[in-house]
């Protein structure tokens, strides 16, 4: 007889879920059984819940389908938020399975007893508990068909233990999934206008917008229209951008509102694909809070819900393109540099070794800012961002996205601040034997909260305020840090140094790190 | 002029709290700045928000005043809820103070912004958001002394960016502190009657009725009451419990509910003082919530929240007990044992060699369970555990133990995979050069799941059961790791290993790790 933990897993397995990163406590181990006992699912062991909610978000982002999560009750589910903040902000497709304890034990309010829905809300676009192990499979069918709604969703499934263990009958199918609103031809039409109007217009990018299909069609809208008349520009933080030699040049907005107002201001017109209005990261007094002022015209071609890659390509119709434009098609990469480590020479070294097919997801913050321009010709990529600003994601993200694409390098630009947060992924990686290279970018220091703190007018640093800065005194020492978590890892000083362990880290399999030291 | 900022940071100095366990961003950098133009408060950075909210936690245990955290927005303070749920069970007095965005900035819905109170509200008694510069030195006072009603509330204050720069008012006074209520003559009574009865009965301690003043009269009431009929228990998991020669002996309650029941079965009546009802950890199928059986009689004399001190002593005096009552006076502690590492070699080995007035901060799991027996009439010592089960608190309580308390050694016997969690704690230990020795079990597994799998009746385990279980492959380095975060660290495989390591430790200055191999 199948229990309800049984039929938790097949009916996920059968929906095309068969990965499933976990960290389960004592009220979990019907699921743990049912592991075993189901076949198709596999199970990724996380040493902390914020590199499972991460790394499912990677994993999402890459496989196009639900990452799955296994936590354990409401502590376990809250070291999971911040990940989960910055996969709602990704619009990414995950499935979060919970534990709870026994509905009859509830009344007693036991130690680790709490309110797993207030936790949850934020975070989730729908959440359930399930009430009986017949409901069980069905309840997962429906949390799986909601998060699968492209973009995506996060959906939260509460399951108790004596659920679990109930009598359930077969897995439940996942219902056809809601395919994202269509766009109206208004609003294909104001498009239209806009970029025919021979008045500077941008075409600012996000969500889907950024993937393989979009950016086809983008690339014909380039080619239809004026020069000057359709500037290609995208979000701050694109949850995956499809990027490199083939895809349109794309102007990235940048992460302060002064220069991010500046780089729109030249454009009467700005369509917004996949994106929201641009907003700044942060309030700043006397600085606005939106980045396109109201003397400019936004015009809605797609939001993220509706079906921005049918919207673009109906845009390119409408515009008279040709069926196929080529684009950016020369690869370009910046010669090897040489010299002391700086954030110009790592992005070098890293553009000009990127292979082919590579994944990267950059959460390098401050350290690698030149980047994405030195790479936007290099060979072809999929590069992910931190849409949600949640500091810590890049080490789970970059394990997730190994786990969905086994035969593609991940290269994780990380910023050494944000990596100690979720460290514990280290140990993932060497576990799964993953394809994943990290380089650290060592700058013993939380260097953006300088640059803001400057911003609030400080000239000299306090002492105090110093420390809350510094990641000094002790220095981390990344190299031990990740050989003692089982990936081999080594130290750079300079440009030439960087290159020639790159290389040698891309040569070898399985996971490798380099720490750089700015 | 005073800014919001500072004046919170002179109602914090002015209420006697002068420390801060902090990971700000650029929310809080109002915040920082005053931490230096505000004398008094010293900061503590922590490299993750739960080491900041679990070190919070054991200075409050300590301290007895409320730890102070400063935390970065809804997924900072996420990342700090587990060791905040552990605080609320511990009922310790903590005060968050979480930056918001600008008001006027959250129309935009930036990035970061989330529903925070949400998230809160599981973990909170009091919750509120600072609607000006000139409201939050009061609100601040509010918190202040709402968290600081014995034993202790959990107050966490949101203040948003624009009302932290805004002009403020002077630093709000603390008004006094409510008392925590007295129990009633009847209360006193019962218990007289029950202890009195000649009846089996047992005291069941728990909260304040675990420290100093309390136990003075727990001795008094043990003293004036025949032999077997008061048989000291406590709770599974106290926050605080003074214990060691001098004190009397308590039997503490097993953590699972078999033995728990039938330590508790031969008690006609159990009087609660300070402590809930005893529950189950877990609800097992066939194993009742509730410790205590329909078919005894549960006397409460007070609970966590009513003055249990003074109870106890009214008790004391009720039964016309002795002014003071010598108790458990004769030092012992167990020889020195030699060979492998067991869970009971390692008990004796820091029970031999605690030191007199040693904080211990036991979340060995299942590594030390003979520690407890084995050192009750060892040298006195301060016995913190995790009342609410949220794995990974060990590391950041011992760190903010030896914050509130630099005179004093703390001894930190911590699971490896609990550890896991938390592991950036050990660098603020190093940067704070803290008195903290830790010592790591290391069994490389999550043993207590693989107890808890086999209650499911699973013979052998599957696979993927026992690679959710086992941290092997890779193994960690624990000594690599904590030398990497700046704390020196050796390996032990033998009892004499480690006595002559722990000994060698317990000299040295400065925070330390020992690795021991089970």
């Amino acid at each position: 007889m199948t229990n309800g933990a049984e039929s938790l897993i097949q009916t996920a397995v059968a929906a095309g879920l068969n990965v499933c990163f976990a960290n389960p406590g004592t009220t979990e181990m019907p699921m743990v059984r049912a592991l075993d006992d189901v076949p198709g699912m596999r199970a990724v062991l996380c040493l902390f819940e914020g590199v499972a909610t991460g790394a499912a978000d990677g994993y999402a982002r890459m496989a196009e389908k639900p990452g799955l999560t296994l936590l354990h009750l409401g502590p376990g589910f809250a070291n999971g938020i911040a990940y989960l903040h910055d996969a709602r902000r990704a619009r990414s497709p995950i499935v979060n399975l919970i534990g709870d304890h026994a509905t009859w034990h509830l009344d007693a309010d036991p130690p680790l007893n709490s309110d797993i829905e207030s936790l949850a809300r934020p975070v989730s676009a729908w959440i359930r508990k399930s009430l009986s192990g017949e409901d069980m499979a069905g309840d997962l069918a429906e949390a799986i068909a909601l998060a699968s709604i492209k973009p995506g969703n996060i959906a939260t499934l509460i399951v108790p233990h004596d659920c679990q263990l109930e009598a359930a009958g077969n897995p439940a199918q996942v219902r056809a999934v809601a395919h994202p609103p269509h766009v109206g031809e208004d609003a294909i039409k104001r498009a239209v206008e806009t970029l025919r109007s021979g008045e500077p217009a941008a075409l600012f990018l996000g969500a889907y917008a950024l993937r393989e299909r979009a950016l086809r069609a983008v690339a014909r809208i380039a080619a239809a229209t004026a020069p000057g008349s359709c500037k290609l520009m995208c979000e701050s933080f694109p949850a995956r951008w499809e990027r490199g030699v083939g895809t349109p040049i794309i102007e990235r907005l940048p992460y302060f509102p002064e220069p991010a107002i500046a780089a729109l201001s030249p454009y009467k017109s700005i369509v917004l694909a996949g994106a929201r209005s641009p907003v700044s990261f942060f309030g700043y007094p006397g600085v606005p809070s939106y980045f396109i002022s109201p003397q400019q015209t936004t015009v809605t071609l797609a939001t993220a819900d509706e079906d921005v890659e049918a919207a673009l390509e109906a845009l390119a119709d409408a515009l008279q393109a040709p069926v196929y434009a080529e684009t950016n098609s020369n690869l370009q990469t910046p010669p090897l540099p040489t010299g002391k480590l700086t954030p110009e020479t790592m992005s070098a070294v890293v553009a000009a070794l990127l292979p082919d097919n590579a994944i990267v997801m950059d959460e390098s913050n401050t350290s690698m800012g030149p980047f994405c321009v030195m790479s936007q010709s290099a060979h072809r990529h999929s590069y992910l961002t931190q849409p949600g600003g949640a500091i810590g994601l890049g080490l789970p993200c970059a394990t997730g996205a190994a786990v969905a694409c086994p035969d593609r390098t991940v290269i994780n630009l990380q910023a050494d601040g944000s990596g100690m947060y979720t460290v514990q992924a280290l140990w993932t990686q060497a576990r799964e034997q993953l394809n994943v290279k990290t380089i650290i970018c060592n700058n013993a220091s939380y260097r953006i909260l300088g640059i803001e703190l400057m911003r609030t007018g400080v000239k000299e640093f306090g002492k105090q305020a110093q420390s809350m800065i510094g990641l000094t005194s002790p220095p981390i020492d990344w190299t031990g840090l990740s050989k003692s978590l089982g990936v081999p890892a080594v130290r750079v000083e300079t440009a030439e140094e960087l290159a020639r362990e790159l290389a040698r880290a891309l040569a070898e399999a399985g996971p490798q790190l380099i720490e750089a030291v700015l």
